[in-house]
């Protein structure tokens, strides 16, 4: 077992272990737990893997599970009150502790049940995807999806503890590794040309038998992320960068009912669009767009719009992103690498050429 | 218009007004919405009074309201929802302020949505009820009962400021009226005799005319929540004396489906059973007990568990309130006036004969 340890510093601080064979480390996980019983939260996807060795490693401990369906559309309060009647039914105390196993969505559902559950009990996250590991597991945004609005309900809610178990990415598919990349790759447009070099090693490096470089890698990212967390918890002012690419990316997601890209892949495609925005407001230099759209081209991930998509309906949508404040849409645009910022009066007519020009078989002379 | 004003002392401090003509000052509540929207979220019974007058107040801002039935059967999901359905319906932004004007049940409700609407936006409140005034309104509790549990999902979640509107006290039933009094005495039990003299000659005193005299009453008891809330927001220790009562409160309400009593007259029988108990265990003396009996009595609250209520059942669902922990039922017991302390170790045997004592008919000695 090999583990690098950060700590979120917030009011409560809490630390993230990243490495291998995390999951079966029964005396370090119950450190975190606070009482002596545990409700772990997963779907039927990463269950079969890891569900018994999670539960093994936490005896003797009151141990139950929820088995969620796997996928975006089943981040629903449906599912957020199948935990809750678990936790009923099994006479779940206060200090019961709430353990997500799995990808964003499982964490976000058992975050928000972790953080409402009889006004809020003890939360542990184990990341199993590359996207979750990290992005979704730092930072405590939790949450469901409603009325087709992602989001739209949740807390700002920090677990206790974060496990990063980077063995769990070898039974990750691998669109869904890739995925994952998208938001490594938008850490390092945020942070800089240092980890964009990093990552464009790394990502050529096959993840087996290269655990340490990896490692590396996620720790990088979760200490960016941490340390946009620690200034801006709630999401008012500096954090709000982590949106990069996301105001097209939810758009894209939504308009497409979340069937057709992972949330990595619509990532991949708005911050593209994003750096393509940019570059059409004469923020950006054309080597660093055409540097971006390469490093997503060697990720595998796609970065245009697909034709069949109706860039009237896409931009009626954005209108609905929660980001939306005085009537005013909101994205982060990109100077060069280490160097982004918000921008909110940027005219339609602008963001629908760029949305245009960003569909797919447009060269736009890249 | 006269006021009062408290703070609450938090991380992020806010104010309680208690006074009077405090609904229509617009300048006043203004200073606290956060953006250009407001939801007032209200009640079937409080609406005709004072909805048209708090939207006047809030012109020229952008003002809904949504209409529940009054009741604590509707503290449900469903009636969360309609509120998160209303905010979306209208495009309410991230800064959008949420108004809660009504008793414990709108404000226990509203504030929930507000913690959770797009992970949090601003929370007003304006506590139209006796028991809101002095109990629901302070604190930031907040939350839904699910699957017949009380309070079994919700946050913790501070509003911006407290508007107390002492007026509104003319239009609550004379029963609601007295159930508001068993938190007043309640937080007299646990503050002191000082407090038991003002509240002896202020409920003697009618409420028409004599404005002054009730609000510096309502005032007293929301510094006596706010000291509790203050060094224990999260209601792990200290705040855990504002049960006293309750534990006995909770299993009545269940028991009768919410419909036989007001939350307060539940606390009120329930303040007279932790009393019994604590006389029981020889640490009140009878006089005390008997003054105790004698304020709910002149308050015009029932003390007595009445005889088709089944002991047996009633004992199990005590099991169920969500102050359990670790496998111990919690009672608040009394001292003296002043002096109160948490007990986790009482054998389910006295507590079944004090229950037994308390049943109506039973003179036991007083």
């Amino acid at each position: 077992m090999l583990y690098h340890q950060l700590h979120v510093e917030l009011a409560e601080t809490y630390p993230i272990y990243i490495g291998t064979e995390l999951l079966a480390n029964g005396d370090l996980i119950k450190q975190y737990v606070a009482g002596k019983q545990v409700l772990i939260v997963t779907n039927s996807q990463v269950a079969p893997f890891y569900l018994e060795q999670v539960q093994r490693a936490l005896a003797p401990l009151q141990c139950h599970a929820v088995i969620l369906p796997d996928g975006e559309e089943f981040k629903t309060q449906t599912s957020l009150n199948l935990i809750y009647q678990a936790l009923i039914e099994h006479n779940h105390h206060r200090d019961t502790t709430l353990l997500a196993l799995g990808g964003g969505v499982i964490g976000d559902i058992t975050g928000f049940a972790a953080a409402t559950y009889q006004r809020g009990v003890c939360f542990l996250q184990m990341p199993t995807t590359l996207l979750a590991q990290v992005d979704a597991a730092v930072g405590g945004k939790t949450g469901i999806n409603f009325l087709q609005a992602k989001n739209m309900v949740g807390c700002i809610y920090q677990p206790r503890a974060v496990f990063i178990d980077i063995l769990t990415l070898h039974t990750l598919p691998l669109r869904e590794f890739r995925a994952g990349l998208a938001e490594v790759i938008k850490y390092a447009v945020l942070s800089g040309k240092a980890l964009i070099e990093c990552i464009e090693t790394t990502i050529q490096t096959p993840f087996t038998n290269n655990h340490e470089v990896w490692a590396n890698l996620i720790t990088q990212c979760c200490a960016i992320k941490a340390s946009y967390v620690k200034v801006d918890q709630h999401d008012h002012g500096p954090r709000l960068l982590l949106n990069l690419g996301h105001t097209f990316a939810h758009a894209l997601e939504t308009i497409t009912h979340y069937k057709r890209w992972l949330h990595g892949e619509a990532v991949a495609i708005g911050l593209y669009a994003a750096a393509l925005l940019s570059h059409e407001l004469g923020y950006l230099n054309a080597a660093t767009l055409a540097q971006i759209d390469q490093l997503l081209a060697i990720a595998g991930l796609p970065r245009r719009i697909p034709s069949d998509i109706s860039l009237d309906n896409l931009l009626a949508l954005m209108w609905q992103d929660k980001k939306i404040k005085q009537q005013q849409l909101r994205f982060v645009l990109i100077r060069q690498f280490g160097d982004c910022f918000i921008c909110d009066n940027i005219a339609e007519a602008t963001i629908y050429r760029v949305l245009n020009k960003s569909m797919s078989g447009e060269k736009h002379g890249i």
